[in-house]
């Protein structure tokens, strides 16, 4: 470490969760150990305030509505920042303003459907780049710039993309997203544009786009936006500290989520187990991680074991990914799923597989109540119906769902679904209407 | 008025600003006066918390982040909910916890680009829906749930469909939205029908569709959700609540939103009025409206005028539109255009036009800094720069821009613009990319 960095290695380091080794977050580049294990960061927590001071400051930064220059002094992320990055000089935090999300009571026809009375939603996409990746980019993209980083680059066709091209053009830091040509859709490959970064199309598979990648970061020095970066993790732990604060520092019984690369469960426990280590609450939630069946390797392999961690890990296989509308889920081999298999057996939790139809049909669901979700909520949302129909979670229960995307991203595959739905007139009447209506 | 009606015509009523008649909210359904003008909808005042009182309550409602079983104890709008409709009672409000949005500082490259060292964006694209239609839609919404409306339509391309859909679902009103065959995108006729709305594609223009409303409200007890209704001016109003609450009940030099319709300015100019009146501020902001040269006849006649009222409305002539990508304000003759006039003459505004590769420009500029919006906020943007270079905005002024949707909504034309920045690779070797990348 040199000596201008914003945090020494004695406060803020990586810690391999298989063999134990440490190492520095700033001077990180691989962030896989050679032992092949993740890295978890970790904090030197023993000279924060006391839960009581931070809940009265987390109170207090919630109140008034003030002129506030940095955007972070609006970020529902950076609230939170003793917890998240406490040796982080606020002159590093690299933001735009990201979750400040509503959590709203879930309505009528989704609280009928899943059969829990109370069913709560976080909107985590509405945030800058509409979906949670937010949460976890401004984390990442705040460490880069603490570490003096001057290009970042990720191999990635969904959400992550807009996201680090979002937060980097705020941190004025390159960007280049590398997209397997024909593979995207035209506008997946064109927001990273919109916030300068440079795209790449290659002619090949994703995995040959995330080869170059790892290249480009071992011989060229550039800095990895990918899942595997803990520091966002760090960031997204905010899931749980909002659903603590909202819920007036009481967790809901459970918090059920979507499981793609793992890394929603992953910070959610994480944040957990933090809140409960420092005195914030007593007991955590339960995490309900739910995948499509087309992508289900964590949930099939959880169902088939003895739901030990040790039997889990033995049953686990990555599997060969199907059909489904839950595209940016839809992964054989989870990045995280180590962190996935210890959060959900720490909490207690449990995993849950959702039928395609089903997930599609809690989309509409939720979206007859006015709340537009990606296919990702409908997997969550589809969980929870199962598992109440299964006994694992009671229908009187309070439930969290983590909305991860707004609709709006993933409109193209909700058009497919419902275009039979549009009247086409041949006409132009007002009583041919007024009949088709029964009015 | 039946005796069950939650508010009386002596509490809030509809007033002509043409020849002063008045009309009751809850019966109304034509929103035209028989005398051609446009309503305004107006409040008793004269028993709600005076300003010292009310800026504290405000205050408080923003505080914490307790577990609120209503969405609208989260909404933004209702936050202000005794400016906005004082006589509503609680139960009757619909809301989607909408208009919690962030008022961010623009960042390096968009003060550069307009010369505005003190410029801000609030963000209102970040609301359900992702565009300021909630923020009106919600008070529509909530009134027509208070007359005991059934059914609800709308003529509409744009957001106000989507925005009516979702607030109809979240007040289980039944909705119908009527579109031209051919002349909408997938996605747009698609996002109504995620929330359950009835869409009717007539094989006719747009105008066609408006006809066939108007007959729906006129012959078929049908309630219109369109810009004629005022309500939706009232919960719009909570843009200038919030841009005053946020400076501390100063309001900043300038207000600049693009004029489509007109609704926006309308309603920043009424917020403002009432807020001076109601002894909140002492100065209201200038309001500068914006136009596409594609659809400017408000900004054409304007700067041909003397500036005054009379001479504005004389040079006023609706204009025939051309091509632009700022489509949601693609309008020759706006609807609400007495009131922008009443408001920019009232606040000592100004109106711009903006060029059409300027406002593109404006989206990438505001892209680069993090910020994706929508092609009619460039039109704001690229109206204050303009302003700045006449020397009508001063460079140190302090100007807000209405963000108006994010840009997700009009990726689509995004996606041309930005197209051939996608640099296409025929290989997969990392020495290619890096190359590419000046590595």
């Amino acid at each position: 470490m040199n000596i201008t960095s914003p945090f020494s290695v004695n406060q803020t380091w990586l810690r391999c969760m298989q063999c134990g080794s440490i190492y520095s977050l700033l001077a990180e580049r691989q962030f896989r150990c050679p032992c092949g294990g993740l890295y978890d960061v970790e904090h030197d927590f023993s000279h924060i305030p006391t839960a009581g001071e931070l809940k009265y400051l987390f109170n207090l930064r919630m109140g008034g509505f003030n002129a506030r220059p940095e955007p972070w002094e609006q970020s529902g992320v950076w609230r939170y920042r003793e917890l998240i990055m406490p040796f982080l000089p606020p002159d590093q935090i690299v933001s735009l303003a990201e979750g400040n999300v509503p959590i709203v009571r879930a309505g009528h026809n989704l609280r009928e459907w899943t059969g829990v009375k109370n069913l709560w939603l976080i909107l985590e996409g509405m945030t800058p780049t509409g979906s949670f990746k937010d949460y976890g980019m401004t984390a990442l993209m705040s460490v880069a710039k603490a570490a003096g980083i001057k290009a970042v680059a990720c191999a990635s066709t969904d959400d992550t993309s807009a996201s680090a091209a979002a937060f980097a053009a705020a941190a004025r830091i390159k960007c280049s997203v590398l997209m397997p040509a024909g593979l995207v859709t035209a506008v997946q490959g064109v927001h990273p544009a919109i916030h300068g970064a440079f795209i790449i199309m290659l002619p090949g598979s994703f995995d040959d786009c995330m080869r170059v990648q790892q290249e480009l970061v071992a011989n060229y020095g550039v800095y990895p936006a990918n899942s595997l970066n803990p520091a966002r993790i760090e960031g997204h732990q905010a899931t749980a500290f909002q659903i603590a604060h909202y819920f007036g520092w009481n967790m809901p019984s459970w918090i059920a989520s979507p499981v793609g690369n793992g890394s929603n469960c992953s910070s959610v426990g994480k944040g957990m187990r933090l809140l409960k280590e420092r005195g914030f609450v007593t007991d955590t939630s339960r995490i309900l991680g739910c995948q499509s069946e087309a992508a289900c390797p964590l949930a099939r392999s959880w169902s088939n074991s003895d739901r030990t961690k040790k039997g889990w890990l033995e049953c686990y296989q990555p599997m060969e990914v199907g059909e489904t509308t839950a595209t940016a889920a839809r992964i054989g081999n989870p990045v995280s799923k180590d962190k996935v298999i210890r959060e959900v057996i720490a909490s207690n939790g449990a995993m849950e597989i959702a039928m395609e139809g089903m997930l599609n049909e809690a989309v509409a669901v939720c979206g007859s109540d006015g709340i537009f979700v990606c296919p990702q909520t409908g997997t969550a949302l589809a969980g929870i119906r199962r598992a109440v129909y299964r006994g694992v979670i009671r229908p009187y229960d309070t439930v969290v769902a983590v909305s991860t995307a707004t609709g709006l991203k993933f409109a193209e595959s909700a058009t497919r679904h419902l275009e039979k739905k549009i009247v086409r007139l041949d006409n132009c009447n007002t009583s041919s209407v007024a009949k088709i209506l029964q009015l």
